[in-house]
């Protein structure tokens, strides 16, 4: 009897990423698809490329993520970092190190997981290459590019004076992932919606392109409001001063599954997560004081002149808490 | 005492990637390099998308491999990619997940080997952007981009009665693995030429070039000339009959080390290298017969009408034996 879902391995390469290439949908940039030695993209005289790579139990765990969140969340964080320098997604690249013992349906599913979040964030986007190979440990690198319509937005361009703006949620995909790896599992199940910010997050990419073309600086938020502040603040050699009081409302929808892991024994603090937790991949940008700001777009601070702390919140340092992928 | 060599997870990603960046030089395509969300690449209105991915344990050992040699083949396999469409290569990204044990100093090894393999393979081109993650096992997937000043060239574009040619080598990275694996140190000393290819593959880039615009299809072979000249004949719906007696060159320069490996007792053959043997990152094309090659091309054979056999030697079927990075 034919075995119904073989592995990466029993099926080989070619085979197995044929299966997975089935769930991809042309792209509106892509003059040659995956399948030759490269391939090609059209482009209006440049274009941004960012690479990301994803660890197993380091930046995921595989009790936790299914092979579609896997596909989803690859998709949501590179193209809201293309996003963030002004660019509208394009074209991926994936490679992966998959274990040979990893089901063809895992794969299938992980397509469909890449498809679905290219579907919901940006379509016309297209994934156009990939490349399989086997590892002791699942390794997913994605390379994303984009078309600029636009000067490239760098971190390098905050004004004092500007507004500090942010688009997008903060600190949701931090309570997602506390209430997912606390010990008590109905935990997760209280708030399905923080968790599905962990696990598939979706940048506002349509907000962040247009956010992009009022912005003197901007990046993606993928490390936390502390550490990423800090990055336009050194780039731009300016200090960002926060104003706690606009962070009130990103905590106030988290202080309730905060109190629930306190009443369970869990250390848990909303004004962390939004402070210092990263993965919702809201962009965060300065534009210059008075700019009439999309629809989406909160003001929580302002750039003044440099001091010796890059970020203050109100009147006090804040000190940069954010994940660091080798060390942390 | 300060710590002379940190391991990169004493120094924390932003360091290390920050000690790694210094041995980049810029290109001549690039607009925005590294450091921001994305790097900017200029394109003349299309570019070439590649990836690619190595993987410890399965695609080299780091008892054979330095630090350097890696670097130096990571770009000569992905720009290898990026000519066999006819492209002119511009930017590299690179993404690893590397054991938080290595030293610092190995991943500055590393991005040397990267910025060498640039400077003697295609000096313009810039490694703009990278990501580097905590991984039980070194695993490193390069995206390789490159600009098209003429049409892509497909594997599916040969025609009957076009000759098949080979711009580079064939046959001496398989023969260096086979040195390198051998239990007699001596045999890889004796043969350093070979082992040099498989650990830092020079593909003839330029010639590439050149035959690329000559071509009705190409490939970069990477996998084997059985293989990859299945894959011409499968996208070309023809069969490719190569000559055996076109091959004897490239066979004759490996017959000694084919003789001092047999002579110690371990399986050996010439024939099997040039046929089945892949990495040495040369370039498989078809052009219309009578066309002036570029120096340092070799026609192999003709492209005949499909039979049940992609590829034939002579007149016998020739299967394809090459790699399969899953399942070999």
């Amino acid at each position: 009897m034919a075995n119904s879902d073989p592995t990466i391995f029993e099926l080989g390469e070619s085979n197995a990423l044929a299966e997975a290439i089935k769930h991809f949908k042309p792209g509106s940039h892509t003059l040659v698809p995956s399948g030759d030695d490269a391939a090609v993209i059209r482009s209006n005289g440049r274009y941004a490329v960012t690479t990301d790579t994803m660890v197993q139990d380091r930046d995921f765990k595989l009790e936790l993520s299914s092979a579609y969140d896997l596909g989803f969340k690859a998709v949501g964080t590179n193209l809201a970092d293309v996003v963030a320098m002004g660019a509208v997604p394009t074209a991926l690249v994936v490679a992966m190190a998959v274990p040979s013992d990893f089901k063809a349906s895992w794969l299938s599913d992980f397509a469909r997981g890449l498809q679905a979040g290219i579907d919901e964030l940006s379509p016309g986007c297209e994934v156009v290459g990939g490349d399989l190979a086997a590892g002791e440990q699942l390794v997913i690198a994605v390379t994303a590019h984009g078309e600029l319509n636009q000067e490239p937005v760098l971190r390098s361009g905050a004004k004092v004076s500007d507004q500090v703006v942010v688009a997008g949620t903060l600190g949701r995909a931090a309570c997602g992932l506390s209430l997912l790896l606390s010990p008590d599992p109905t935990l997760a199940a209280a708030y399905p919606e923080w968790v599905a910010v962990q696990l598939r997050p979706t940048p506002p990419l349509q907000t962040g392109l247009e956010l992009a073309r009022l912005a003197t600086s901007m990046l993606d938020l993928s490390d936390g409001l502390s550490t990423d502040s800090a990055r336009i603040a050194q780039a731009s050699s300016v200090t960002l001063k926060l104003n706690s009081s606009a962070l009130l409302g990103y905590e106030a929808v988290l202080e309730l599954a905060a109190q629930s892991m306190t009443a369970r024994g869990f250390a848990a603090h909303e004004r962390d997560w939004v402070l210092h937790g990263g993965e919702d991949h809201s962009f965060l940008a300065t534009v210059p004081a008075g700019t009439k700001l999309p629809l989406g777009c909160k003001v929580i601070g302002e750039v003044i002149e440099q001091t010796v702390h890059p970020v203050m919140l109100d009147d006090q340092p804040l000190a940069a808490r954010g994940w660091d992928s080798i060390s942390s």
